[in-house]
């Protein structure tokens, strides 16, 4: 598929999810209407929705492309509720402190820094209710003993498990005490960045895709392939966003360039150089697709998409 | 028992959790070593460890006095994670600025604000990681469909619901915005109040007493008494708060005394006057034993440990 293309379906798909959570929205009512309001307000903020529809994918990969997705659906919010609450919790003033994220004011802006803090709570916590209740389903809940080993239970222990400090949290931890720490020796500053990179950015995507492929029907080997592709895809996309803070063109990314080097950030460009860390973007990026096309399909969407992602200009 | 011996038995219990949590504690190492350090230290700081001890009288209440409580431990530790998470992030300087906890510093004075909220984060995060890998309990991860329907499940989906904004976060929420609106009419005054002590001080208490009930093989049926239980216990505990408030030992509270008139909060007390209060805390708390003694136990460590619970001087 050509780019252009991609961006189309990435919209099409992206509206088929807005669609979706638009209809899963808590609503706006009772005593704790005001941060229901503010989590609503948060998680429809725009953006790409990449995660669940990567999800959606991952899934039809081994479920077939006409599947019912009605099983995934919770999966999917949950997942965007999480990457949302990360967001909001990034923006507070005790974190990032940013006013705005595509154009509207931040949550803390709009709800105040306590509020805000507690509708990041409470969409990670929705998260898990989401994906809990997915995983019972609508069936009645049993109180006496069953079977514990289902995929239900295997995409929610990868969605606990790549969330938090072994995961995106881990990530977001590293990232802030790195910031505070320019006296690593150049070995362990590549491995910080490479645990910042695969955990802040790649731990949702690589869990995205996991729990596609687990409730696609994947086997247990093709999950830990699928996990693999995942982290390419993750660690490629964050270097592409250091090379785009370089050489990208500030109108088409909505943001000012060169924001990394004014703030002495450590990236993969500043630790490589620009031809390496292209040419590890390559790499990475032909072994995530090498690794799709070994599940049987070639010019898939998700081909298209990893390549879009990795490549992109803004 | 006397109120003296549910004392020790008390401290006895929470030793007995304090040994399971200190086993269980994340490693403080690796790249996220900051945030694990700072939820260790917050949930170490001590406290009663009250919410996984009912529990665990919960559980045994159904599975037995020396029913192996192996597959409770994860739930336990969840739920202590949850209630740690919630007062990091109530002390946060963009919600109750709190400099000390029960004579610590608290965690953001310690790691400062931006590492406070992820840490509360992790441990959110943690509490379901944890339940989840306790819910798989060392089985090997079945990626093929099974059996959905199991009383783990059923747990996950409680803790969940609790702890979300339709139980703690929702309360939390009500709080804050009752306390910022003082012109609710008397009803309503008296609804949302009811609500917040329901929701943020229940919820956990209640979830706590249903998921050692579920885990411990209670039907349906009981699950749902243990629930209103809870709730009355939940309820007459935050009613006894209020009481403290105004007539309590500054020295034996360890806290100053009046903070609510003073903050003009909206309490039981100032709503129903003292008289009613404390008929309520009867009330509430007559019921719950009532339900206990259903369950077909007299003057056992958990009937103690609510009258002392609802009664307490500090």
């Amino acid at each position: 598929m050509s780019s252009v293309s991609i961006e189309d379906e990435l919209l099409k798909r992206a509206a088929y999810f807005e669609d979706i959570l638009e209809k899963s929205l808590p609503a706006e009512e009772g005593y704790a209407k005001t941060v229901i309001e503010a989590m609503n307000y948060s998680l429809l903020a725009g953006g790409k929705r990449l995660r669940p529809v990567m999800m959606l994918e991952a899934f039809k990969l081994f479920a077939g492309e006409d599947a019912d997705d009605t099983t995934l659906r919770p999966f999917m919010l949950a997942m965007e509720m999480i990457h949302t609450y990360s967001l909001v919790h990034d923006d507070l003033p005790a974190m990032d402190n940013d006013e705005y994220r595509r154009g509207r004011k931040t949550t803390h802006v709009v709800y105040g820094p306590g509020m805000a803090t507690l509708a990041g709570d409470g969409l990670l916590n929705l998260a898990f209710e989401t994906a809990i209740k997915g995983a019972v389903s609508g069936k009645e809940l049993v109180y006496y003993d069953g079977d514990t080993s289902n995929r239900y239970l295997a995409a929610l222990e990868v969605l606990g498990r790549k969330a938090g400090i072994y995961g995106m949290v881990g990530g977001q931890c590293a990232d802030i005490c790195a910031e505070n720490n320019h006296d690593y020796d150049d070995e362990t500053a590549k491995a910080v960045l490479h645990y910042i990179d695969e955990n802040k950015t790649g731990a949702l995507i690589e869990s995205s895709l996991m729990i596609g492929a687990i409730l696609g029907g994947a086997s247990a080997k093709q999950v830990k392939k699928v996990e693999k592709m995942g982290s390419n895809v993750g660690i490629a996309f964050q270097i592409q966003d250091d090379i785009l803070d370089i050489e990208g063109d500030a109108k088409e990314l909505g943001k000012p360039i060169g924001s990394d080097i004014k703030n002495e950030k450590t990236t993969y460009v500043s630790l490589y150089g620009m031809e390496e860390a292209r040419k590890k973007v390559k790499e990475l990026s032909d072994e995530a697709t090498e690794i799709l096309r070994e599940f049987g399909q070639k010019d898939t969407f998700l081909e298209g998409l990893f390549e879009y992602l990795i490549y992109r200009k803004k």
